[in-house]
């Protein structure tokens, strides 16, 4: 199992000031992210980027994409009513095993569930069902968490669990860091920033191949409008390649989600059988 | 030199009631065809949709495919003032050779030009200049075609010509037809149906490569929403092969204008060198 993890800057979207469309556009991020089974998106900021509207970017990349890893029946109660999320009804869902859509949870399924208040004997948990579960561990209130429910009964029991076989949603991780610094906290085996100044991916796709393959933790790093990865990375501790993963692009310029999205798929076809 | 048609269910928009929401849907798919140099759109109707909707989501793919298609210059001319225009303010612009921004092209230079007015001698046309270039053959009127600049003098004269080796933008076909009837139209060597249920692209990826190498003229067919792909092509007259590009998908379903980028990227590192 490999775990990807990807990095963008919070730079991706100054093209535009419709508030609808910068949703939107997460949106796509969120979705590729799922799509393609990925662990960990980062924010990282992006040096060239003005600092005050990087700063309010990221924050709202980081809301909308942690909104939309939420499943339904979790929303209201984790997101209060707020401005960056004026425009979520556009969004579409993930329909990932992780937001089950019936709110009749059987023995051993696993859930999302939000903790609601807690007593010297547990927590009490929102899972999306007519009643709030109980889980006999004291929790930290008012976060979401992963659970088995492990007795359906007058109580339904559930304890803090995650399945290590199925794709079970991102984590976002947004500190207002460079990227180097965003890094070191990953310290991958591989790093791979694509760039289209690099040599393109199918020249060098069976020695990419081997690499992915032999590395279980690897940070993909994607550019911006400012693109200033190039200049970032001259120093890495880390063993990185460059790679052009849209040869011949027909524009002039390839925008983050769609760089994500074409990225993405070709190392899922890399990494799966 | 391969040309890749890329085929669209008319349905892809059904999961939208946002004309904002569809606009930047059009242009996600717009944008793809020129990161990825595709030659030509087909509109394919999609039998499991409403057939009114589905005539009038057509014509308004079809509408903002050729306005994103169009240069910059020859927007005002070419699209009057029409419901299905109202938020192309949110497009991204395609920055493709064949939407120069500058206002000053050389002698050999190609443009893309709006023919205003003819005349017996020939036929005055719109190149983005500060006046009309005259082309000497009798063109019909307010369409766009391309030409080549002959001569900059005090006359501009231009002749109908387009460049072979650079990507000059696509095509939208949208006769309403359904999927069979417009792939005979094309007769393409090889016809790729991409869906979950075929073999992982990976696979078959000698195969593919092989097969789409000695195809100069491929059909790429997606689905949509309603997904009536499969039920479609049983008795096809072409050589056809079914992938998935997307093996083991995160989410339940995947959305047409991501399955582009996803299918594009591929088949664009499989086609370059």
């Amino acid at each position: 199992m490999h775990n990807i993890n990807l990095f963008i800057p919070n730079s991706f979207l100054a093209e535009t000031n419709d508030l609808k469309i910068k949703t939107y556009k997460v949106g796509i991020i969120s979705r590729a992210l799922a799509v393609f089974r990925i662990k960990n998106v980062i924010i990282y900021k992006d040096n060239s980027f003005n600092d005050e509207n990087g700063i309010k970017d990221a924050k709202f990349i980081e809301t909308v994409l942690n909104y939309m890893n939420t499943p339904q029946y979790l929303r209201k109660r984790a997101f209060p009513i707020q401005s960056d999320l004026r425009h979520v009804g556009i969004l579409p869902p993930l329909r990932t095993p992780h937001h089950p859509t019936d709110n009749s949870p059987q023995k051993g399924d696993y859930r999302q569930g939000f903790t609601v208040k807690r007593n010297n004997k547990g927590t009490f948990v929102d899972i999306g069902m007519d009643k709030l579960a109980f889980c006999k561990e004291q929790l930290s209130v008012n976060k979401i968490f992963s659970f088995k429910v492990t007795k359906i009964a007058k109580e339904i029991i559930v304890t803090p669990d995650e399945p290590d076989d199925i794709y079970w949603g991102y984590k976002t991780i947004n500190k207002n860091d460079g990227l180097k610094k965003s890094l070191n906290k990953f310290d991958p085996n591989l790093v791979v920033i694509t760039t289209r100044y690099a040599e393109t991916i199918n020249s060098i796709f069976d020695e990419l191949r081997y690499k992915i393959n032999k590395s279980n933790n690897i940070a993909i790093v994607v550019g911006g409008p400012y693109s200033s990865v190039e200049n970032d990375y001259s120093d890495f501790k880390w063993e990185s390649i460059e790679i052009n993963t849209i040869p011949e692009q027909g524009t002039q310029t390839v925008r983050t989600e769609e760089a994500v999205v074409a990225t993405l798929s070709l190392f899922n076809i890399l990494l799966t059988d």
